[in-house]
């Protein structure tokens, strides 16, 4: 079946976008040009790679050992300093075994991988029908310490006939809702990693280009109402599991993954972003429960961002708060800290079981999917390489590789 | 001349709130009543008691010992714990003729309470016409530091015939936009002391009620619309100060007055709150310009939230990013910490002062203005005591100050 062309084909670069124009763009609005005209204009600009970035899991239990030790040498991830290459490998090895036999318990593996695959290739399937002009969208997922790794993806990109002289388009779009130089910065550090291993010796080519691939990245969405809506129902289906007469008194308790004081100190987004994606939902909800922030997953002795979730739970139990509603709120699939840490370790071991409960992940979640391919159209549309935001650096950012992979992609000219 | 009946009198309760009812206004949903008819029915509820809580200044350098010695003798704000009698005397004393130097620098004085009366006045002149239901507004401001004290205002508001057996509706307005227990917190908690020492013993009259104030909060407007606005028109004409070439490139950095970490730990809403608002500002403006959120006004050994808004200007600029935009996010007027330390110590001491610059503060701003009658009606209508959200104490909150005034204040029944 070939697709209709809808009429925001027709419609000017930009025109469905919040951004103000920039410089640029302003004198491309000010001496329009006519909208070029192929004969497949359905496809007249794609292929399109959407790589979804995320940490990534171990989807076996042997596959825990090498994760752990990609994830302890991962600098922007947990900043070890000069000890890294030494403490990295130790700290890693030292707790396999114990993350091993979390990974048996939550079945023997994490389900992020089959998540990211199916939320990117239901996205990409969205996408050919509201961006024929893009059209095909083809999904790649590009995990920072398990397969598929960065580095196999980039291969694979190179395989299915991006650069390599031939050019075409990909966007990286993060899958942490809120930056974090931790999280999105790493992945994104990553990928400029390989893309000057693998592309950054092309020379030019007759018509002026390098002929690699032009990437373009959609850096963080916390408060995107298609994420907000899915992040609410699945808090109102949980709320309806609580007699009418308790249900609005039940609290909410978003937690989101800590990060160390001296990342925070840095200047982070991620706290504040954090913040805005919690305010958003509860609007949404209509502010009917009272609510928390918490940070879960805080390890090793120095000081990380409070109030802990575990802690939270257990002051609210001590309270007398025994309903309590658990929302992981920067994560979009299942994951070893939902599956584990918050169901098996604070649920588990509350003592109330019955009254401290998770909502779902989003995971297959259709309003998410939706979402998600929402945010890809306003950026593929927008015509911008990255965001304003995405190229400031933190403000104690001692990173090289942080100044040079922003440089990178902020200079990404999308013809 | 005569107020005209809007046809908001007409409708019934809560009908332009986007709350959702409570069990009992579902009852009263269910089982309508007339709306009540009197004589007069444009101020069938009035008069209303309009009081703004904030943390003051001193008006005079004279009064900085007494504002330094209530400021350090409040453990909401400056936990020292049992050392607290002992400890603040002492530090408030040694530090005296230090800030005394600064208020002389800014003229002698905090502007404070200028901007407070003046806001509150304008806000009860707008209430007037919005909510003749509720009218007359009448306008007082109670400090938590500074005169005038929190006392004064309570025994005005029974000097001017509020409760003594005569009842009343008296809304707490915290002009905080951000709850943090240690300023928000701190003004209800001295608001519910002194309505217990002055109210307290207050027996059943012959209609049934005790004839004491009945009180409401207003207790956060993190993302009201037109705060919101207010911040964005204030960036936006500070931006037009730079050259249009270098404008979409100035770095926005929000500055918030920091939290000790033991504040932050324990659960404070406030740091998530102030997240919220950046970005609901940014959004505004369409997140043309870069920015960050920093924190300023550290004192003492122990940590504090950062990144520090002066070590955040030195870094941008020693990385060249000379153009700069502070924007005090969480106070809405003019006091010591723009004045003084904004404007002479990071601005003063950057070496930039021709590009590194602040937004000017809401002070008389009648954007502003708007905004708080626009929240005040909207309580005023709700027909709610407080929000959810308040009388939900932090995970690990120990005080029993904050437990008994919470529960005061969500316990107030207005009929």
């Amino acid at each position: 079946m070939a697709f209709r062309l809808p009429a925001a084909a027709l419609r000017p670069l930009r025109s469905s976008v919040h951004l103000k124009p920039t410089m640029q763009q302003t004198r491309w609005l000010a001496t329009p040009t006519p909208f070029p005209v192929t004969q497949d204009m359905t496809s007249s600009r794609g292929p399109t790679a959407m790589v979804f970035l995320n940490m990534g899991g171990p989807s076996t239990v042997d596959e825990v050992g090498d994760f752990l030790s990609r994830l302890f040498a991962d600098g922007d991830l947990i900043p070890l300093g000069r000890l890294q290459n030494y403490l990295g490998p130790l700290i890693s090895k030292r707790r396999t075994p114990k993350i091993q036999k979390q990974y048996a318990a939550i079945g023997g593996g994490s389900p992020i991988r089959k998540w990211s695959e199916h939320q990117c290739d239901e996205m990409c399937k969205l996408l050919d029908q509201i961006s024929p002009e893009t059209a095909p969208h083809k999904p790649y997922v590009a995990f920072r310490y398990a397969n598929p790794l960065t580095e196999h993806m980039y291969r694979q990109l190179l395989a299915d006939g991006f650069g390599n002289g031939k050019g075409g388009r990909a966007v990286a779009f993060t899958q942490y809702p809120q930056y974090s130089c931790s999280t999105t910065g790493s992945s994104l550090n990553e990928l400029w990693k390989w893309r000057q291993r693998l592309e950054g010796k092309a020379g030019p080519l007759d018509d002026g280009s390098d002929g690699t691939i032009k990437w373009s990245v959609i850096d963080r969405w916390p408060v995107h109402p298609g994420l907000v809506e899915a992040f609410a129902q699945n808090i109102e289906a949980k709320l309806q599991e609580y007699p009418p007469e308790r249900r609005d008194k039940v609290v909410l308790l978003f937690s989101a993954h800590s990060l160390p004081m001296s990342v925070v100190n840095r200047g982070d987004p991620y706290p504040a972003e954090v913040g805005a994606t919690v305010h958003a939902v509860m609007q949404r909800l209509g502010h009917v429960n009272p609510y928390r922030l918490c940070w879960q997953s805080q390890v090793g002795p120095q000081p990380w961002l409070g109030p802990q979730t575990q802690m939270s739970v257990e002051e609210y139990i001590a309270k007398g708060q025994k309903d309590l509603v658990l929302i992981p709120i920067a994560f979009t699939s299942d994951h070893i800290e939902t599956l584990y840490e918050l169901d098996e370790e604070v649920i588990g071991e509350s003592g109330h079981k019955d009254t401290v409960k998770r909502v779902e992940s989003l995971n297959g979640n259709p309003v998410f999917i939706r979402a998600l391919a929402d945010l890809a159209k306003t950026h593929l549309d927008s015509g911008i390489a990255t965001s304003p935001q995405m190229s400031l650096r933190c403000p104690g950012c001692k990173s090289d590789r942080c100044h040079e992979s922003k440089k990178f992609f902020a200079a990404q000219e999308l013809a």
